[in-house]
């Protein structure tokens, strides 16, 4: 059931004893939006944990700088940036896909697998659906650590304000979460500009792997496994390098592929003009944003590859 | 004489006429301030045309796809992002240096070479101060010409509202101006993400070629004629890369060195913590921002980075 902000503010009200999931894989926005909605709630008053599949990555670990986790017993399951109740990941999807009682979240392509779900597909990051909960229905005031978490993730979420899905109200947000005291320009500097010589290493090997096709719009990049293993980088440097694939400025899409096991490759496609990269992805069971999206394929390197070629081709 | 943003729009009101003035070897600021400027004046009913002592790169050409010069002779002066009359460029320099009437600024270097000057060394860029000014003293509504003009010089002297001169009411300026129907991505992603392949190029060059000092916090990379005429890579594609210099994470300094001549250097440094390289580049003859400067060497490259070198390691 989609349910409007009032509702969505009485509902956090009206309950206690909060668990909070992130997606796996987490990313700046499940992040900013779980430990971002925790402190709100404690302030608030309540009880709240946050709660990930996966190890939460160093380079997100300042926000939970001032969490400790609380004992208490569940009684109100919430997943914030969570579009589909698999993305919960095998640990916490097993204990708690069907038992989600409010989902915040921006994604379209959100499935209602929660009892409630609050999405806004306009906001550009599940945190700026939280800062405008909070803000418009009077939840708390923001303070450093809140502001912290929900900068972070509409930062992340929109590549520094850079992205179409900034609107005049992600600046507003940000506006106001800055006057909370935050070091803005720190946190983008971590997030966006400060790299390991791993990583310049990575993105090197990425652009010097590129493949281009149908005069330049397309640009597909796969990394293996055993490629991975030859750079001898850790595979965590790896990870959102998508961006990466619609660098040259003739490209309208882009596609990086990712071997996660020996047969599973996992792909991330951008889009900078009119191509709904979506669309493609939900013609091979993902899903995610018109310009960013993903899928998986249980195939080898080089038919993963020629299928996103002829899905793409079709369009192009 | 330093004036209030009251002063400045009464001056604007009150004259007529207006010759623009805009910074040699010319960036995203000065042109936006230029032709937003432009734009808003003519939207008051003045004449107004803009001036640059260089070519417009074709990078900022969107900017003026609707200016068209008028002809009339010039009775008011004003320089927009103008912190030095040096900068000027010899072509301005020689006609105007000494006549300009207003320079809106925000430059904490501005030398007050202008008759009146409104600087907010505050401003993420002039282009915000000319908004503020704008709006606050209600010279004209802002239509979608201004509005592009004031938000790429907005996102583009703020590296996409990244930098820490990014403040809320930067963010505030942006959410105002993309109000007016811009396509603020579109720009974005012109401004900040496509490259030519020739742009990719010399980025991977830029970076194989970086050299570190003093644990890595000091990074310096010097591009002189020789070594651009081997790239056979346009000179235009060397511009801008000083935030290069800046990417591995332990680096407090970057310095780029470019050879402009025989014997002339023009570098340009940047700080990510605390390091005010504006005082070192002083030091040298030139100035600019806390956290990005630059300065001019009449010398060999070697004894510039030697130069740089000592004046870096005595801070380090």
């Amino acid at each position: 059931m989609q349910i409007s902000y009032r509702e969505a503010a009485e509902f956090l009200r009206n309950n206690d004893n909060f668990y909070i999931l992130t997606h796996a894989s987490p990313d700046g926005d499940t992040m900013g939006s779980g430990f971002g909605l925790c402190a709100i709630l404690r302030k608030m008053g309540k009880k709240a944990n946050v709660y990930c599949s996966d190890e939460i990555p160093a380079r997100y670990a300042f926000l939970c700088e001032d969490y400790r986790e609380q004992s208490f017993e569940p009684e109100t399951i919430v997943a914030v940036d969570v579009a589909d109740a698999k993305l919960l990941g095998q640990k916490l999807g097993s204990l708690y896909a069907d038992k989600v009682a409010l989902c915040i979240d921006h994604h379209v392509s959100n499935t209602g697998y929660a009892e409630r779900t609050l999405v806004e597909p306009n906001a550009a990051a599940a945190c700026q659906v939280i800062y405008q909960l909070m803000a418009r229905e009077g939840l708390t005031e923001a303070d450093k650590t809140i502001a912290e978490c929900l900068y972070t993730g509409i930062a992340t979420d929109t590549g520094c304000f850079l992205f179409d899905s900034t609107s005049p109200e992600t600046h507003i947000a940000a506006a106001e979460l800055m006057k909370c005291g935050i070091e803005a320009g720190k946190i983008n500097r971590r997030m966006f500009e400060q790299k390991s010589k791993a990583r310049i290493a990575v993105e090197k090997f990425i652009l010097d792997n590129m493949e281009y096709y149908f005069n330049d719009k397309f640009a597909v990049v796969a990394v293996t496994l055993e490629e991975m293993e030859k750079t001898g980088l850790p595979a965590e440097e790896f990870e959102g390098l998508a961006g990466l694939t619609t660098v040259l400025e003739t490209v309208e899409v882009g596609a990086l592929i990712r071997q996660k096991d020996e047969h599973r490759f996992k792909v991330s496609m951008r889009s900078t003009g009119d191509v709904n990269v979506s669309e493609i992805c939900a013609g091979f069971g993902g899903g995610g944003h018109v310009k960013a999206a993903g899928c998986s394929f249980e195939t080898s390197v080089s038919d993963a590859k020629d299928k996103l070629l002829a899905a793409v081709g079709e369009i192009l």
